[in-house]
């Protein structure tokens, strides 16, 4: 038995408390359910009470000596963060291959010296499970002192069953072991291995026939996820391979229209896939489709600066009624940051999200779109216990005093888990 | 007397240490004097000694005792960040503003509503130097946990001589007591104040007559800057009002070429300023003259994300032969965002430089545009012991694993007066 926690004297705490079931649209996600002088009452791992501190004073009058006091006067206090979308477990590292690029190497000839993704699969492949979880630690560690508490990873570095299973099983080891929740999402189909080329469909077959099962039956994901672009996999590679993974149970995801517009978005939509990523190049009748059938966008903006591409049109979308996630992307390639506070950033800046917007796109939308909405998301009574605490006085300035990691301190499941110093 | 600090086994230490001296250009910029397995010894403020660990376990084996010992292995140390363009000393804040226009309010209707700028200077003039003090130095704690040891700050949210020499006591009575070094730029000429509209040669007769003998008389100021840009300063103003200024021992800066070509950085390269600000849009001519006058040019990638403006031609100006310095310009308006960090990673992203030029740009060349090259800088016998852990494994990754504020701890003057948790 832990002590009981009591946030009080929040400046704003932003409950992201909702009547509305159901990933938030339009207006709903600029309501942020402010709670001025808040308090929130955490208990064996879950939120006990939530409302402000007059009210919580009253309520707990009694008990009030039993709890820890935390006085959050000052600062503002929201759930936990969620990032909906990384490729977090990996070999390996890839600075020097950024310097080179900078330094004027094409990618083409960094890809033939062995570089790019080969390099990231080579080096997941040698890794050892021990060395994988040693270095998915250290970044799951990162993204803890960032304020996120839940994280949802995918396979995908292997392109061979043995090191998508590697992968999938390093995740359920950290969901046991680390404070961070993990979400596992299958994606074999991350790109053509080149023992494949112009025989995609085979691979194909492979995926569906002989890893969708074992991933399965050993319960090692959720979601089952899919590089939808011109090059890569097919719309209709990308459905067999999706429908398949249904029928197996895992709910479907799809990187769509990054490159260019291919037909992801209405894919999303037509088969119910519970999110689209990426969504750079999405036509306007794939957004539309999106905003009818309920799918979640999740936008990657810290891609899009990296690879200095102009970021998805997260306004018009929202503005069209869909549903916007966002989420780091974070991976070795195209996305080496763990920092959601940066992608709120973005998300205002480069694809003009309101603050209120990418705070609900962090929170309660990135629980939808990993299905998690039930348990984080969100500070209301009976939810997890996942809260942070910022260095500022109000939502807004975690969105305009940009670049920086305002984290104050990091609560998961009721317990302390990260502070700053000072 | 405090203890001699030995800090030893960096991964690497980036002393930038070069023979040549002055401002460092083309190749120059790359070599960041690298030693692996580093050590570095601080005693009595200053830096005693720099080499090898094993150097200096040889020099220092008597004295190894009496030193408090920093196992800095796996980390990358360097010298502390220079940030050498800020206006740091503004009173109030303007995020509720950034939320109004992601909203839709237009930039013009803000103004009406007094916002923009006239709502800093509003704000700037209104604070007491108590308040300016107590809000300038929470920005400066901010900048020192971002490895930040000096910041050049200026004055210009006046427009009257009361405000000005209230913005520039304040950095003066900072200067001793906040651990970080702050360097005074006059900066009068920042806006045209209304009350001159149409009549700016009489602004800047009041500026050259009135303002700049008193802030040369009291010695509050080491540069005199000016926004040189269609529509606030012209050419041939900013040109009198940076004469006057040498005559009284400023010397000069330009704010040029940020919103179109207008011939700031051929100005600057003239009158020899030390360095001109921003050039997002200078000439190829301009950016010619200043690698031929020794102009550095001090560019800010951090503002241009912020507008969704096209950063400065970085790579363009080291090619050809200009010495960069980067910087934050720390402004509640363009850019409010204390970290230098960010701003590398930027300078990588946005600008095309290379990790090690934008490492040389945010320490000896921002040293060298606001004149502190002699003590800041470089990790060099004899300067100010200013010294900065990461905890990264080497300078590639300072800037690759972007987003994210990797210091460790941050050491002013041989004190330790940062850490990060864990
Ligand atoms: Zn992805
Ligand atoms: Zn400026």
């Amino acid at each position: 038995m832990t002590m009981p926690v009591w946030i009080k004297h929040a400046a704003q705490l932003a409950t992201l408390a909702s009547e509305n079931e159901g990933p938030r649209t339009k207006a709903d996600m600029s309501d942020l359910g402010i709670i001025e002088n808040g308090s929130v009452w955490l208990e064996d791992g879950v939120i006990k009470a939530v409302g402000t501190t007059k009210e919580l004073e009253q309520r707990f009058s009694a008990r009030a000596k039993v709890a820890e006091m935390i006085d959050a006067s000052g600062l503002l206090v929201t759930p936990g963060l969620v990032d909906p979308h990384t490729h977090v477990v990996y070999g390996g590292s890839r600075e020097k291959e950024f310097e080179m690029r900078l330094e004027g190497t094409s990618y083409m000839e960094i890809m033939n010296a062995g570089g790019g993704i080969h390099a990231t699969n080579r080096m997941t492949r040698e890794a050892t499970e021990e060395e994988l979880i040693e270095q998915t630690t250290r970044r799951l560690n990162s993204f803890l002192s960032h304020g996120v508490t839940t994280v949802e990873g995918k396979s995908g570095y292997g392109m061979d069953l043995e090191t998508e299973l590697k992968q999938l099983r390093v995740m359920k080891k950290l969901q046991q072991t680390h404070p961070i929740d993990l979400v596992p999402t299958f994606m074999g189909a991350h790109a053509v291995p080149p023992e494949y080329k112009g025989r995609e469909d085979k691979f194909v077959d492979l995926l569906i026939e002989e890893m969708l099962p074992v991933v399965a039956g050993e319960k090692l994901a959720e979601f089952n996820d899919v590089f939808c672009e011109k090059g890569v996999f097919t719309p209709e590679q990308s459905k067999r391979i999706l429908e398949a993974g249904k029928h197996y149970g895992l709910i479907p995801k799809i990187h769509a229209d990054e490159i260019e517009p291919y037909g992801g978005a209405e894919l999303a939509a037509e088969i119910g896939a519970i999110s689209a990523e990426h969504l750079l190049k999405a036509s306007e009748e794939g957004v539309r489709a999106m905003a009818k059938s309920g799918t979640i966008a999740c936008l990657l903006p810290a891609t899009a600066l990296f690879l200095r591409e102009k970021a998805a049109n997260g306004r018009f979308m929202i503005d069209e009624g869909v549903a916007v996630a966002i989420s780091t992307d974070a991976n070795p390639g195209s996305s080496p940051t763990t920092s959601m506070p940066l992608v709120m950033n973005l998300a205002c800046i480069l694809m003009r999200m309101t603050p209120a917007e990418a705070l609900t796109a962090a929170t309660y939308n990135a629980a939808c779109a990993i299905n998690r909405q039930e348990c984080v998301g969100s500070l209301e009574v009976g939810k997890q216990a996942d809260v942070v605490l910022w260095d500022v006085k109000n939502y807004q300035e975690l969105q305009y005093l940009f670049g920086v990691n305002h984290m104050k301190s990091v609560w998961k499941n009721g317990v302390q888990v990260v502070r700053a110093d000072g």
